[in-house]
């Protein structure tokens, strides 16, 4: 099972989808847009090309199948997004659709089938910087999409979910309406969105649980304006000192924790003093900010939420004339995953001389979807430098041929692990 | 002495002046703009119908003037500027031509003059948001701007100084070379740009000093862009974690300065995290800042400065990867102003029955420039409520008429104090 023949298919696959992009630095495919719609395509025709059977559902998911040997069982169903970030990366996502794309073509090109029907699954809005909600895309095509979020709105346009569904000829209803398929198995190939791998010098990882998430995109102070010279100190309610002071104490809350054992991370992604009210020689009045706390512990998530609140408080009683509000909270789970593709996979490893090793990954991913809805998901990372959701992510197509095929050998010798 | 006289004029000077802006919300008249010439323009045709002598200077500064009693004093000029901070207020600038034509309307109506010239005093550019200079048009009318200085270039629009001077009309290197006038006497009426006569009870106050200022109006901090969720603590370089370090401990040594009795204020007035490229999910790699560093006193902003930097050389030891850049530093001196005025006008005040308190003044203000330049340069501030260089500022005109009452008397009784 030489990975070399996987690469120039995960290649073109590469190059063909990141030729669509809005204006760069880097690229930007946004949830439910032209440019994701046109990468969607991109993989259908590829997939028509090598005589699969392609279908979209009711959200817009892209799928093509490959019959297995044996009819009757649980498809596996591989694939990954194809949206992005703003000024994102040319791999999250796209990586993933590269290795089931790869698949299916060595299985054909070699006329080797898994048992299983095997699907190529090409997910919408993953990305949930656009839409403030988590795996739009597979939630939707399991059945799991309330439909109240068809009125949450793009944070770029104001527009809602059903108005982006529609503009790219999406029945938005329809989508909502579907009812949850019989589970199957999904596995997906992701890049690491940090540098575990990449310090360690392995080329990829077994993913045994997903990191959940609880954040805060629209928190905002308010204090109140006052000339930088004029103010004294003690009268003054500055948005700014206040947000340092939360920070710097989340900052001491979570070094605490990591030294009990907890898992966390704390992000303020987006820190935004500086509309066009904001001068240099003004204290400024207001502020807005964004908080992204993850970890695959759900009382550890409460705990520090209860923890900010407290904090929030006590900066309140502390700075008169200043006020937080958090605004809307949203949530996803943290996701064990299903122990079957470690198994699988780590079998087929060993077999091909490797030992990868089995982590959590910190990052949510469309396999938390799948496995929340009941299906065998499995999720691997590959090794990549130069961090995440940016133009500078560096996966190599040969750490991800290497991965892929592993899978392919595991796939075609499933009976003797599985039957 | 009534000063209800006053007025009429007063209000007829903000009304029309403030009906020219930008759209709102406040008021925007950028330094050297239409918006600003268009307002000179409105006290030129004032002037000129009272039969004032009305000129203009090179840098495009507007004088109007009525001859004294004894020719052959210096003159007194009265005014302040026209320019306002982005979405600013009524009163900071306005409210010093409002005294000051209000004055000159006075003279000419009750047939009585001064012993020395009166000269109405329109500057420009006093607003130091939209040029990083201070006091523009006061210093080049003083023959003390550096030409290099027509380099600077406009905030907003990226244009220099000189491209928008040539755009209202002016030669900008003819303005660029006026020379030092014969020093005469300014005085400036101005809305306190803080608290305390609100606080106090008290409707204007005469003002002995102007703190200096300090300024970094493009620091940049610089990290690593990485995964909200897939980059461990221990390897992150998060520039909002490391701007959180600086302003606590910038806090704590403003607390601990006030307690040594120095003076000094410490602002962020903008503060942006939040580029296309910054997002919810992101650890934010870069961001921007503006510091803004006010005292009476230079050796206590120089301290600052210097513990302002020992702070960023201890953060970026303890956050490997980050690393900070201030940018061009701009500064103004801290200026003690004439005794010549708070002695004229307590003196009237007295007369009348009143006891303003002497202060210092937090912001810069053109009187600073005309101190510098060896004037006998007075400001009078006059109380403002709900913050200032933001549209809720709220002078009275009755508090603005009571100052500029005693004005009047103690300059048409200049003679008992002055020979």
């Amino acid at each position: 099972m030489n990975p070399n023949q996987f690469l120039p298919s995960i290649e073109r696959v590469l190059d063909q989808v990141n030729a669509i992009s809005l204006p760069g630095p880097g690229w930007t495919r946004p949830s439910y847009s032209d440019e994701e719609s046109r990468a969607h395509h991109v993989i259908a025709v590829m997939c028509e090309d090598i005589g699969m059977n392609v279908w979209r559902d009711s959200a817009g998911n892209l799928f093509a199948r490959l019959p297995g040997t044996i009819s009757g069982l649980p498809a596996i169903h591989v694939g990954s997004h194809l949206d992005t970030v703003g000024q994102g990366g040319a791999f999250d996502g796209a990586a993933g659709v590269a290795a089931a794309m790869s698949l299916a073509n060595y299985f054909v090109e070699s006329n080797q089938r898994p048992k299983s029907d095997f699907v190529v699954t090409v997910l919408r809005a993953e990305e949930s910087v656009w839409f403030p909600a988590s795996y739009i895309g597979s939630r939707t095509a399991l059945g799991r999409l309330d439909p109240q979020e068809l009125k949450i709105k793009r944070t770029d346009t104001g527009l809602t979910l059903a108005h982006h569904m529609q503009s790219q000829g999406i029945d938005a209803a329809a989508a909502a309406r579907i009812t949850l398929p019989a589970p199957a198995r999904f596995l997906e190939f992701h890049i690491e969105q940090g540098p575990v791998l990449a310090t360690a010098g392995e080329p990829y990882a077994l993913i045994n649980s997903i990191r959940g998430g609880l954040r805060y995109r629209d928190a905002q102070i308010h204090g109140t304006w006052a000339h930088s010279g004029g103010a004294p100190r003690e009268i003054r309610a500055d948005v700014v000192f206040s947000f340092a002071d939360l920070v710097t104490a989340l900052d001491e809350n979570w070094a605490a924790r990591l030294g009990k054992g907890q898992d966390l991370a704390v992000t303020f992604g987006i820190v935004n003093a500086a509309s066009p009210i904001h001068a240099m020689a003004k204290v400024p009045g207001q502020m807005g900010f964004c908080l992204d706390l993850r970890s695959v512990d759900t009382e550890v998530l409460e705990s520090v939420d209860n923890d900010l609140k407290l904090q929030i408080a006590k900066i309140e009683a502390q700075r008169p004339g200043l006020r937080f509000a958090l605004g809307s909270q949203s949530r996803s789970t943290p996701v064990g995953l299903s122990g079957l593709f470690p198994d699988l996979l780590g079998r087929a490893a060993r077999e091909l001389g490797q030992s990868p090793r089995t982590m959590h990954s910190g990052g949510g991913h469309d396999a938390a979807a799948f496995a929340t809805a009941g299906w065998d998901s499995g999720l691997v990372f590959i090794r990549n430098e130069h961090g995440s959701h940016c133009p500078e992510e560096s996966m190599t197509t040969v750490d991800l041929a290497e991965a892929v095929a592993v899978t392919a050998h595991a796939l075609l010798n499933e009976e003797k692990v599985n039957t």
